[in-house]
């Protein structure tokens, strides 16, 4: 079993006080990128921003109501199983930033595609995505200009529009520019939520007294002016992040008393070329030096432990060691976090040792001291990061993915396997009918329940239809009122994946959905 | 009682299972700006952002942990109260929209403050709120620039740096621009969530099965390039909002039959001038001709009952409606929903009925016909919108501010008495010492508590100065482990507002802490 916080506990069914199964459930897992995009679609997950207006631009997309649920769902199981449990701290910061910031963080200088325009049309296009589309030659994220020229020249590569040749590469930064005031000050939007978490360092260590190694960690948005966004929620302009930036002392990254908890937890490592994976525990992943010290190994442990309750399947995962050529250009080791999906494998997280990279570089900047004493040591340290930067929207795409079921043996009904916990409605609450008072009584139940969990009220069309948007939806509890509630005070509670039904005591079903949502999540 | 749901039940006490009290309690309520701000700065609530540079624009401020933590539960209790209270559908969009959205909506046009500048220096000021300074002059959101220049020439005002003349007054559009992809199309950060909520009306109101009346709900920033931020969270550049819309036939504003449900809820409803507050029901307002409808009455009283929950005094609290040279471009009948601080009224939320402005506009613009069907009267109608526009940061401020008391029977210790779901921290686990095992013991019971509940260890410091530390963030639990813990397994819980004790029993804890927060909440 993987990434159990506890190895002696397995896996807990949360479908509990089920009668007995009386007939095999025949759920088939159906990865399909293009089945989940009409789903989102359909049903309210997500949809493209701005959709009613022809000049609406590409890489931008909303969460619809089922989409916001699971999401801030996804968000408070981070919080929970990663910053809580850890102890971090978690701010929130703004998304628009002096330039001093950037200048500091290297991203005016560095955060830059390689462009080539038509000389013909002035089509523009990102030269390294292109080359690879055209050849599949792989174009690392550092391949200087010239190699890349080289390239397009030995491939004889043109404008795809009107075969017009290409200017040499140059290169376009990714971030958006604002002007603050009636001067318009140069600004940016930030292109990653962390750059917040390093400016606010001094402040927070200090003001919530922290002590090395600290973890601050943030939601929010951030922005890259993508010159080819795709894939709705894969490549964006405007995104999600979670991020968390965890200062430490270099000298002192295997004294982590924390790690005897999650030295047992299995991780999956692989090269760079993702040629091989070794399943192995955080204790043997050291020992064999695949991951560097316990400090990486206990962020990465808890890291598969969340995602294991997000209902993705780590055991479709991997950790890969990214090449000195691919790692982004602040980060000394690097691992991406990826997962398998229907399109391929999916960044979901970099977990990147930063080093002393960016204090140093904000100090410098603002000519401020960020050092800080360690008093396990007694010595001023410039703490370094080791960080994990989690894109939720991609995330939210995978669990989709990996939980989308079809039942062939009834009507090739839709499921969405989603955890409780992550579901966007807990429970459906529908009359059988709308006649004899069973609407007005599953109205005063929904009344009760609806405060405290994601409900959906029901009432139109068969009972049978209503069950099916609920299932596609990943409603796990559908509550049916009907003529011997009338008589007994008990509903039926129909279960999404089994089918099944059982009788509750209306008094007693705001207690059995507590129970069942916090059996899932122990 | 103002505001109660159901007005036979009064106003539980949350510090539920207390033993009698032993003396009496001396908190005085301590309502001043700068207290809240020296709180916020030193208990990480919340500080400027990219304050170690120099060149930090102003009007942009950050959450730190103890604020986020706050906010967060704000928003839930918002979630509870309005938008599943109301059976909402909740979205979140992108921030970044494109032109056609706000040629639209108006703002290109009409989204400018009007703006004077030096003809010697070159300063440039906010031409109205630098009248109502110098002179005490009122001058309302919709006056025209003839005026303006016609009123600096009466009070004859120059610049207050170099006393030059100033030239005529401008306009200045407080959207901030981006340029999209690498031929920089034009588009702007929104200045308003809702826009957002109005263009996605069309498919949220089709694939969610929407009904009229229907709130479509949001959380998230909005940004006006402010010529003027002032006052840390109270005028900001980048700022949360959260949005409902109500989307409604306007022939039906008086079918409301969930109006029953608050017709007893009171509600002070003044003029314009704020000269005399009327304190009446739902009922009796609309009967006296204050609020036009049982639509609009209903939600204002869904409104107070939320701010009710949130620990604002709405004793000091009003609905104050706008005269006709207040009123945003947009709406046709406005109130403001304003509380009173130490600064003066504060507008928390504008209550604008914005008649089918939005959806005229979009429809016509994007030429999509946003029409829906009204099964109620079986007519085609284009929506008529109500809105709560909620500033959050103003909201939390004033929690704050209203929470903010000092003690001085007992050394003057500052207690923020917020209500415990929307506390930071919920409980404090503190050994008495770091020695016997207490430490050990803490640290135990602290992890059983950290998944479920915002908690912080803290062993460092007499328990006096720990248990004041809790009190300025609010915390109203403190769990301490001492020797009788290590011999009975019970541990002391005090509670912040009495300062009382009681002995309960490790077991027990996790179950103390929910019923409080039940308790507290229902």
């Amino acid at each position: 079993m993987l990434c159990l916080r506890n190895k002696t506990v397995l896996h807990k069914i949360w479908t509990i006080n089920l009668k007995p199964v009386s007939h095999v459930c025949s759920l088939q897992m159906v990865a399909n990128y293009d089945e989940v995009m009409k789903l989102a679609l359909e049903r309210g997950f997500y949809f493209p921003s701005c959709e009613i207006y022809s000049d609406a631009p590409a890489g931008f997309w909303e969460y619809g109501p089922t989409g916001v649920n699971m999401k801030n769902k996804f968000v408070e199981l981070w919080r929970r199983e990663l910053v809580r449990r850890d102890g971090m701290m978690e701010i929130d910061g703004c998304q628009i930033m002096s330039k001093s910031v950037f200048v500091a963080s290297g991203h005016i200088s560095n955060f830059t595609d390689p462009i080539v325009k038509c000389t013909k049309c002035g089509s523009t296009f990102r030269a390294d995505r292109y080359i690879t589309e055209k050849t599949g030659e792989n174009v690392p994220e550092r391949m200087a200009d010239e190699e890349i020229n080289a390239l397009i020249k030995k491939h004889n590569l043109r404008c795809p529009n009107c075969k017009g040749e290409f200017g040499g590469v140059s290169r376009f930064n990714m971030m958006f520019r604002v002007g603050i005031g009636p001067a318009a000050e140069e600004a940016y939007l930030r292109p990653e939520t962390c750059q917040t978490i390093f400016v606010d360092f001094a402040r927070v260590f200090k003001t919530m007294r922290g002590r090395l190694p600290l973890g601050i960690a943030q939601v929010g948005k951030s922005f890259r002016n993508e010159i080819a966004p795709r894939q709705s929620l894969l490549r964006l302009r405007e995104f999600y992040q979670a991020e968390i930036e965890v200062f430490c002392n270099p000298n002192r990254l295997n004294e982590m008393p924390k790690f005897e908890e999650v030295k047992n937890t299995f991780l999956r490592i692989s090269s760079h070329d993702g040629s091989a994976i070794t399943e192995a525990t955080a204790q043997e992943a050291i020992d064999k030096g695949l991951i560097p010290n316990k400090l990486v190994a206990y962020y990465l442990a808890l890291l598969i432990e969340f995602y294991d309750k997000t209902g993705i399947d780590v055991k479709r995962s991997r950790f890969r060691r990214l090449s000195d050529e691919e790692k982004a250009f602040y980060a000394s080791v690097a691992f991406d976090f990826e997962v398998e999906t229907s399109i391929g494998w999916l960044e979901l997280v970099a977990c990147n040792y930063r080093s002393d990279y960016d204090l140093k570089g904000h100090g410098a900047t603002s000519k401020q001291n960020l050092e800080v004493v360690d008093p396990a040591d007694q010595t001023k340290v410039l703490p370094h990061v080791f960080e994990l930067s989690m894109g939720i929207d991609r995330s939210i795409y995978t669990i989709l993915e990996h939980c989308y079921y079809e039942d062939e043996q009834h009507d090739d009904r839709v499921v969405l396997k989603l955890k409780p916990y992550l579901a966007p409605i807990l429970v459906g609450v529908l009359p059988l009918m709308t006649k004899d008072g069973l609407d007005e009584k599953a109205r005063k139940i929904h009344s009760d329940l609806k405060y405290d969990f994601d409900t959906f009220y029901d009432e139109s069309g068969s009972i049978g239809r209503r069950y099916r948007r609920l299932e596609e939806v990943g409603a796990p509890f559908a509550v049916t009122i009907d003529q011997t509630t009338m008589q007994d005070d008990t509903v039926t509670v129909r279960h999404r994946d089994t089918m099944q039904q059982e009788r509750v005591k209306t008094s007693e079903l705001r207690q059995y959905m507590q129970n069942a949502l916090d059996a899932a999540r122990n």
